[in-house]
């Protein structure tokens, strides 16, 4: 496959070099500079190039969009015609200081319960799993890896209750932090109902966090 | 402890099962009958037992909120003060007829990029992982249980062209639907980012769906 690579910073420089390894032709393009994206192309081994934005896009099977948000519109630009080609797209609408996402995401159904009981201490959790996987994971609980569980809240000694609460069943309690971060963990419950109901696999659908070092 | 369960349906009714078999002393509340209720606490085993919610809510150590978001305001109503306790919510800010959350979430970036670039055939991937993990999960695509990710878009064929260059890098590719399901993925992207870099165990951080049948 020929794939162009727009944005050639930590997602764009990796995946093009891991695809070109893979036997890949690849176009690096859209880097700090001309030096870096040849830099980038010699250490990748199998067939790479630098080149322009115009140059990754032209004759591509596959682009891959991997710039900042800010930088959507310009990378575009750069690329030319795009029509019928086929953007693999991880960049992410972040805001200018990469501290949150520019479209909805304002609020979250946690935050609102807590306006609703300002005076309760409110922990989110169980929600990003459906309930058809819950036995299943309370007869796995003796495995050594167990799957996970993001919880998140304002209240240390709250979160301690639930995290317990969550070990109990069978999980791994996972921290995500303040009750804000419901902000993506109500949606990531979403993405699992998505995959538990309108994939071919079954509901009872379970996720674990795991590290992988190089 | 002493567990309240407000709203005893799929999720509570579960949960309450499970901590009352770990020897937790669980009242389950809010459901259509009482009867419900009953055989709920006598199923259970362990010290469980039927109530309102507010015996429920009484003495409790934690709550397990677990009712639609439309049963909110009634049983948070009903279970009376619940100053300074302990609420774990699971529940999640869905719309009547179950197919979407009511607060935020209307857009993505995908799909604001898809309004950009409408000839384009835009997949949304690669953007759940920080670009730490990726090496590791290359190095590791030997294993049999692999890293997932997921990817979501409208075209099916260009789909096809990404779930190939996502196995290359050495993850399972999941599809996630259509490209609305960006809302979601993004977010949880979010999620990933915020364990990632927020937490203690370092940002080689990947996810795996997997499935627990009792």
């Amino acid at each position: 496959m020929r794939i162009g690579i727009l944005g050639s910073g930590l997602m764009g420089a990796k995946l093009g070099t891991i695809w070109a390894r893979a036997g890949h032709e690849v176009v690096f393009s859209y880097a700090r500079s001309e030096q870096k994206l040849k830099r980038l192309a010699a250490d990748a081994k199998g067939k790479a190039r630098a080149g322009t934005p115009g140059e990754a896009a032209r004759d591509a099977d596959a682009l891959l969009l991997a710039v900042h948000w800010s930088r959507v519109d310009d990378v575009l630009q750069q690329a030319g015609d795009v029509s019928a080609k086929v953007i693999v797209s991880c960049s992410l609408p972040m805001n200018a200081d990469d501290t949150g996402l520019v479209v909805a995401h304002t609020s979250s159904g946690a935050e609102e319960l807590a306006k609703k009981v300002p005076k309760a201490r409110i922990v989110s959790a169980f929600n990003t799993v459906p309930s058809e996987v819950l036995f299943g994971v309370f007869e796995a609980r003796r495995k050594t890896r167990r799957a996970s569980l993001v919880y998140c809240g304002d209240d240390a000694s709250s979160k301690k209750i639930a995290a317990q609460l969550i070990g109990d069943v069978g999980f791994d309690p996972v921290d995500a932090g303040p009750l804000r971060i419901a902000r993506y963990t109500e949606p990531f419950a979403l993405l699992v109902a998505q995959l538990a109901y309108e994939g071919d696999g079954g509901p009872e659908l379970a996720y674990r966090f795991e590290r992988f070092e190089k």
